[in-house]
């Protein structure tokens, strides 16, 4: 059935203009003045109301089996989530453990992906390497669509990828065009930190941040942004929290590296006062990694984005609810990482951003969705309001309010990081596939109707890099 | 007529297409696979070709009287030389003298330009200040389509802009939603410099760059910044030409400020090795200001357009002749300030910045065409390839080769600053309001076909800053 | 009589050593282990005690008329409560008027200060431009042993210096080989801010730090650095406040460049929420320019001083009492500008500094004393306990407490901006010429025992700037 | 027999005087006017020369057995070189194999450096790590005056220290007052680098800055500071060769962290030209680790020295024939890295530092002697020429030219990386504790004269780092 969307303000990335937007069969048929609609045509009036390509959040972590629990949101409610809050698209993780096949951890995840209501991708995690990971990282990208790969830099003795590894899989990246990711935490230094807290007695969530101080990520960054100069890689960093890494990453960038950098909504508002609460529920709600920082860092944060530094931002929503969290109860150590926020995100980047006059609203969009789309390569099929483009779109409306609760949220959590938070600007309808699956706070979702979305590899910047590389190609001395 | 150009790939600054493109009445009608040609269409195969946006010279000055005598290249000439080379539009300055009227003067320069064959537009200095400028400025504003106006931090005893005229002019500018621009050098070292070689005894060209080395740009640069900062107005800078200016723009941006850096072809490409020639004419027809720097400038510079805080490309094409120089026989500071480029910019930009890896396709038309679009508020009727675009493309043929000479250039003036070089990447079609005006080597204009662009107030940016000031607003302590 | 100090450590900038000092007729006679008192020598017992070179404070304003009214404090109420702080001597200002003649006002300022109890010396302001200022510059130089010259690039329509002074002023003082020195804030700016903020009806204190926000001594503090590297001259900016200057000085330092930067214990210490107090007076009390600033800025000057970018610690020590301050109750651009602090630098120093690592003793001598001594070319008479040195001399109790308040404090002013705050360590003796003039909160001082101290021009650095500048005069280049 | 020095200027880091300096029994006796001469005493004129601290040389490798040989230049040949360039003191390094015992090899170098004619002192290298590394370190500490342990972090495979042995060893230094050290070059990259030229067939000389590039260097010193200021430790790192290590420096400093570099005269002066020679021999002659660099980086050197971000010179002094080169013939991975320049340093920074005006005498002072003597803690028993000092001067002949040779050189290499070089200002006499070992040009040297200079923990900044970290200390929350 089509649908068309009167009387808005289209926002795209590169401009606003005023026009009707029609969809059918999932796509954007459309966009102009005073569109006609089709017999049966469903219409909504977004008179006020500004009419953008529906959120995509490029780092989630739908039901992870993580620290000796499993994330409580799966991907049917997470899904439902984030289109209840104008995300039409997540790029979720497949972790492989250590010495398991990439292949194989790929199909469990796709399997567990396949109840989503909206559409989805997956980044796969390098956490160890040999021959084996580098011909499945082949076949990955060029037969299922993957065209990034994750690498953590933290978690010693579990998926902490070594130097040699990094040196390797970076390498393998840019010979497949897919785009190398790290999470950048020095994992040696949070190790020997946590052994010291524990000594100090040190327990409770405030060890968290402790043991994990923002030094530790500025060295991570760093690192892996050398490795990818020297290997002449594009690389994407993860949740960059703090200013140590957002100053890595603008050094570089200014060099003119080809570097990316993702911030957490939740990394952009919150300070890491949380940990210090009296309630250690709380706290422990707050407990993921990075941590919050100091309210430096935050500052630092949204100039990074307001600038160019940063491109785009996700939420790394991984969800643990209060019993889950509890088993860290003596040791910090042992508190399962993860936040929520898949819903909260558009919400908040346009009251924090927007409405302070950080960001235009072009750039919101840039931030929320086209940006990611275009790293990743699904633009214009995501992240536009075009002709052509699949009819993701959510319609925003500035002038309502709404007070972010987990009482209310469709997350399947019981805590909200953002709780109490009144925020300007809301989406009224969410439309997925050229369907309304959110419409004035109410879901008309569909299990399983999301599809998993194949990336395809060599995303613009790599031919760039790849002339690059070789004008800078190095040559041997004639002597005698 | 209808014109369809087949079997290209068209190069937006956020995505790259296979597609046609079919345009009429001046517009572009549609973008897409396997376009039908309409009946009596001209069809352009554009195989193995690129379809781009035409080139945005957003900083030319045809004719202009300046320094005693008057450019040589007419509104006519130039705007020919410019489609020669990609180019369908040019943004030239109202340069009104202290105590002249705004509107005079802008009166006077509409009246030169009417024999353009490409569309252009105009900004407007503010050399001077009382309550007419005022007024002026807004009804060159509301009026007349003006939204930019430029400020002359150099030229002491000439029009030089004051500090307390930087206050008012950007004041008002926010007010109007105009941009404010600036040429950032301060006047008063210069001045002093010059007569300091002048008592030195030097006296020829070598004596331009040593009495306008790169820290005087920095300092105007900054000073500019921080007026912008304080009074809460974005701010665009022409011609950065060093390192020291760069430097600050990056700062600002990293701050949050709305900054907005233009680089000149010739600053990318020459060093200041020309001056020192033995030739006396050809040291003395590099002569422009900013003059070309060290080398290590143009390394940084390069790398201020790949980070993106420099945003677009320009020329300050002002053509004086070797007769025209050699009024400064006898003092360098005589010698009439400008060089051509309006033609080769965007050769230059590819060879020397897609060829090389610098910068993908997409950013090459965002620097030559989308930004400069986008800023100056006549995006996407310029700078895109998409339906309901103004008909001004480019068609560009990556394998051939092409050697620059004055003796071949369309640019009326005899000297070309980058003689001899060979670029590969050259436009093998410039099409304009829909027509076809140059196709492989011949031109095909027509005097005064060329129309008055206006501009509107209040780009995206505008809006973000006023809720920004707003938000910052001061108060008043409340006391007994 | 002789003094001897027996069993204390003696700190100087570069090393700690357990010795005893021997001193008399005003010089330090010996520096070692074990020193037999001579005949009739005073002895104090320094066991667990720091000997120290006396605090030498590069910036007071003792009796300033200013803004309508005449500092409160004296040369000798001032020198005295400097003495019961800890420091032996003062670099005060001589202020011309507009078209005054500077020697003129050097004599009245060198009558007003013959009451002083401690060394003193002076630098003298060029607050205009013409042949006779150049002349009595070389005058004061080189009769009266002045090395260092200050510039207003504030207080518009009083005494600020206009570019062009800048450029005659540090053009001349690189040839008397004397120090230019700046106060950074852009005067154009306030002015605007201020008539701004009037027609917004803030006329409360709350006004004055919104009249010169940090970027307005951003923008002056880069001017003058881009003036002294054009120009080729040394170059010292007074209290420096905030991290946009601190900044540029990082900066040019980095660059090569000779800048020093002197900060302020207020700055160091206080932030702006004082302008926002609900009383009047506190409020009022703290009014001074540059004003202090939000919190980010005092850790930001901290590193700078950590990090060797900043050299030099003052107070600007300019009292005005309540009543004066009061003068402004209806426009805060009318209260007199000044705090106090000339007594509480070196304590402040000390517990900020040394008590939280931020700082070795070492370096605590540096910035409090030794530094000073030799950017002003007066070392190792001052800021050294060295044989032949002064035997001016703090002996300093690390485990003595002390709290501050205007109640008990020795300064002519009915407020301290550091009331209440309780510092550890603190003077036991300070020594003045060999005298114990301050003895465990007791003052044995003479009025007119102070001297008026000479400075020889062409300090250490400028020698190199010489070479420096001949190594890069400019050359004609030789044609036909 | 004593000595006295007449008529000289003597110059010291903090100041500049007329001075006769009087030695004996090793020790400066006495510094001041019109000294006399003591019966028997010989007698120096110094007449229009300069008598300064004797050169320090913090880094150098006599007789070390690397890479399948042994440098040509012993503890005799090599603290003989540096007398006649006025160096008077080197610290040498201890490198103990992994597994073998850190006493152990202590013994060895100590043996070997007996023969010395200089003074002379050891850094230790921990190479490994098990709790025997952790207790020998403080056995070096407390009982043989070894406040310093050097960590190399290239040569993987050999030497080089993980990131474990960091952590623990780094901690180590700080609990036992001893300064870590650290060779900053990613060994990884390193390796890897070399493999893949090695697969492009670059065999060459040429081949080793290529698998050396400075973002290799960039990435270890970031990773050093980053782990020193986790762990709070003060930092040192030697021969720091490119602007990326530099900057990570700097911004640590600017941080207010205790970070120091080194600079080795050689990547002060040459470029990375010398690799790509038509001349084996030639080119191979200069591989060293970090190699010379692109040009840029000898002026951001340089810089980071006038600056103050670098405190220290020294050479690296690491001797290897062209014989012994040639064992890398078919594998530049094999050519034995090191240079020398024991004998040269002096000169070098006194005519490229002091007579360009880079460096005032008294910063040349300060880089060539009194700041390395301050950081490794034997100040101002090295490093001043003060009363109770050793006796070990230079006296300098700013006036007398040079040319550097292998030819003429005493270093024991038939080699110089500054041959022909002229140089103007040299040592008219070199003193080693109050001898004269070097006048005009012959050497009066003793085999074994020279000591062992022990070096107590806990320089200044160790103090101050405790504080600091204490006050830093983590606290844990109490909850119910």
């Amino acid at each position: 059935m089509a649908l068309l969307i009167k009387n808005g303000t289209v926002i795209n990335a590169d401009q606003t203009l005023k026009a009707d937007v029609l969809c059918d069969e999932g796509k954007i048929l459309a966009v102009g003045p005073d569109l006609e609609a089709p017999a049966g045509a469903e219409v909504i009036d977004a008179a006020g109301q500004y009419v953008m390509p529906g959120g995509v959040d490029p780092h989630t972590h739908m039901q992870l089996p993580f620290m000796g629990t499993v994330a409580s949101e799966d991907f049917f409610t997470g899904t439902r989530a984030g289109l209840a809050g104008g995300t039409t698209m997540i790029i979720d993780f497949v972790i492989p453990s250590p010495q398991q096949s990439l292949l194989e951890a790929y199909g469990t995840w796709r399997e567990w992906a396949s109840r989503s209501v909206s559409d989805y991708s997956f980044h796969v995690a390098v956490t160890w390497w040999d021959e084996s990971v580098r011909d499945e990282m082949k076949i990955l990208v060029e037969q299922e669509g993957v065209n990034s790969f994750k690498h953590f830099m933290a978690y010693k003795n579990a998926i902490m990828a070594e130097d040699e590894t990094l040196v390797n899989s970076f390498t393998r990246c840019m010979e497949l065009g897919a785009m190398p990711t790290v999470h950048a935490e020095n994992g040696e230094l949070v190790y020997h930190l946590q052994k010291k807290l524990a000594e100090q007695g040190i327990t409770g969530p405030e060890g968290h941040p402790l043991s994990r101080p923002s030094e530790v990520e500025g060295e991570a960054a760093n690192r892996a942004i050398r490795f990818a100069q020297t290997l002449g890689v594009p690389l994407y960093l993860v949740h960059v929290s703090c200013k140590e890494a957002l100053g890595e990453i603008s050094r570089a960038r200014q060099e003119g590296q080809r570097v990316y950098g993702e911030v957490l909504a939740g990394h952009l508002e919150l300070d890491d006062g949380v940990y210090r609460s009296d309630d250690w529920d709380f706290a422990a709600a707050h407990v993921m990694s990075p941590p919050f920082r100091p309210k430096e860092h935050q500052s630092a944060l949204w100039k990074g984005l307001q600038g160019g530094t940063l491109q785009t931002t996700a939420t790394d929503h991984c969800c643990f609810c209060t019993d889950q969290k509890a088993m860290g109860k003596d040791d910090f150590s042992m508190i399962p990482n993860g936040t929520a926020g898949v819903e909260d995100r558009m919400m908040i980047m346009w009251d924090s951003g927007v409405n302070t006059g950080r960001l235009t609203m072009n750039e919101f969009v840039a931030v929320t969705s086209a940006n990611a789309a275009q790293i990743f390569n699904i633009y214009p099929q995501k992240g536009r309001v075009a002709e052509g483009s699949d009819a993701d779109i959510v319609i925003w409306d500035p002038a309502q309010s709404k007070t972010i609760s987990a009482k209310t949220h469709h997350q399947n959590v019981d805590f909200n990081i953002f709780e109490g938070r009144t925020v300007t600007g809301v989406p009224s309808h969410t439309i997925s596939q050229g369907k309304v699956v959110y419409a004035n706070g109410e879901l008309f979702v569909e299990e399983g109707a999301g599809r998993y979305i194949k990336r395809p590899a060599f995303a613009s910047p790599f031919a760039a890099q790849k002339r690059f590389n070789e004008a800078h190609t190095p040559t041997a001395v004639e002597r005698d």
